[in-house]
């Protein structure tokens, strides 16, 4: 469960008291609740640093959803590692990033589905709570189905194939004509450590020292964990991206940066 | 389990803990953790708007005690859809409001026990952890308690039939003279939405358009989602109560207001 | 699982997705993701209160672990309660103290392994994920190894017997020439109850009249629950510890004190 519901309220219980009831055998694992609400790139960042350490076949259901109720589709997304139930709003993105790249535009804002995947529209309504309310399709739509599709029920019995989702406008690093990267904050996570959208295979030569620029800091050469270096530092963090970290602090307040926020990386011959 | 116990502790865990060392098999669901501390109203309303979506049979484990070790009592009571170990303080309004509405003397603060409903106090110590702390019932005595119910132990075995609970005050919309409403804030929940007391039942034609009045904002007509509708607006939401929303905000924010603060509903003819 | 992961990311999830991998039928249980960054203190203290009610032979997954990728030791300890997974910081130091009070030397920070207990380095890479990240151990190590031990895996098979382990200086109060205690408070909870390191047994008399000196205020005799008495008051909490709270409101904010702060404690003759 992936969710944007905070944990002041019993949303996320009522979705998990659905899944029960259906199926008292589900085994329900939250991964997050305190996606900011309504970011759906953020939900998409998350899930997307995570699902793959999951058993195979795992269902993940996702559900950061500011159009509930409106025309927006809700899909069922399957891959050779997971399903994932979710609003189809580009909660997806890092997922089809993995399978579809070479069928994603991320332009026109729609991803083919690659081969190999399959999805559907959830759209039929005998596997829904009745009444459905209008803003809860967590609740009402959402956990009935994943709960229905933990027990074996095929996909074609939730609704017809679809031929593409929707994906966000995921950014990739920009190769100025200097040889210099421009990055970008993806997410700073909860001990302020910056991540950002560098993966280590920007980075020409293994060997070559790098300097980073960040919140008009300097920090020169890669260091491999938190704990060496001296103050600011940057490593090639968990999710296998390049990171911005403050040795015993939060890099984030120290330099007073946002998600969205500039990353330069320059290359030191 | 609905405690006020935080995150920061090892409270709810200690529970937990005491639960699996009596039952293994018990499977364990957070419907909440952070009511404000000592906040009956707070507990006793999500719990009202979240336990019916749970299996039957399932047992709700409450722990939001500011009299925890005082002569308050500890109490079980057993409905058609649920089992609830409690302290005796006005924690189970909401639950006994849907069973015993003709019985409820909310001024007495008391209500008795409705005809297919069953209570007990909680009295035998050999179902107790020993010794008791006398700041600690939850893990203590509330604990071990719902374990072996969990095993299928008889409610006569836990202590004495009770006649009546205590229940807290529920307000309900007053109807003034010109035919207005005034309820008030019974909730504000993560998104910064307003939960009223306020039901559909209490707006006399579906069709009659409404305006409402709520921190010196006039609101006009009935949304249908979080989506539609501009800035401020209202909607029956997912409990079923008059909600105040703020599309992509936090109207709760926006309009500075709290739980108990008024809301007037007027119909426009 | 304790960790300081917090709850924004889904670096927890990451360490159950993994463990659910190995071990599907594993029962996973949250204690506390919320200690304070890089606080391995904090951590010890919140696991010592805990783990003691969990069933027999759960197995303990703790990491705060601000070392992770230098050369700090990754332990198992075995007590005849329980196993822990942890790195070798000084985060087991109130589980150590519960079997070895004899044998450790808070001074020098090493215990030596009582008897009874068992303890082993955990080095062998194949009961590890591959590769594994410098970053998140807890992911990569921590994880796998505590799910292949709940499989049955003995203790040899995860690296060699270790003699002693790296433990915190636990400080105990001072006793002053006039009689009277001084000590500190080790945790503030979620209620803002500052709980001290002052045990019962270190209160010459029950019957004999304390007063306790805190934050420049004065609290006069124990209470038995937060309940009973007025504004401040001093009793013995569910840890066994002299705790002082205020009732119905948060002691901590009204002393404006913190952890480590002093207590001092006189006796009324």
């Amino acid at each position: 469960l992936t969710t944007d519901f905070g944990s002041a309220d019993a949303y996320a219980a009522a979705m998990k008291g659905v899944i029960l009831d259906i199926n008292p055998d589900a085994m329900l694992v939250d991964i997050c609740h305190t996606i900011e609400p309504q970011s759906i790139s953020q939900a998409a960042f998350v899930l997307g640093t995570v699902y793959e350490f999951f058993p195979q076949r795992t269902i993940h259901l996702v559900v950061v959803d500011p159009g509930v109720g409106t025309a927006r589709r809700a899909i069922i997304l399957r891959t050779p590692q997971a399903d994932f139930v979710a609003p189809d709003n580009g909660v997806l993105s890092y997922v089809i990033q993995q399978y579809s790249i070479k069928t994603v535009d991320f332009e026109s804002k729609q991803s083919e589905i690659a081969p190999g995947l399959e999805a559907v529209a959830i759209t039929n309504p005998k596997l829904w709570r009745s009444p459905v309310s209008p803003t809860f399709h967590g609740r009402d739509i959402f956990a009935p189905v994943a709960a229905y599709l933990s027990t074996g029920l095929p996909l074609a019995d939730f609704g017809e194939v679809i031929s593409s989702i929707i994906v966000l406008p995921l950014s990739q690093p920009h190769k100025e004509t200097d040889g210099t990267l421009t990055g970008h904050i993806l997410h700073i996570d909860h001990f302020g450590n910056l991540i950002t959208n560098v993966n280590p295979g920007d980075l020409p030569e293994k060997e070559q020292p790098v300097k980073v620029e960040v919140g008009n800091k300097l920090i020169t050469g890669l260091n491999r964990t938190y704990a060496e270096g001296e103050n600011l530092l940057a490593l090639i963090g968990s999710s296998g991206r390049l990171e911005i970290a403050l040795k015993n602090g939060n890099a984030s307040i120290c330099l007073n940066v946002r998600v969205g926020d500039e990353v330069k990386i320059g290359f030191l011959s």
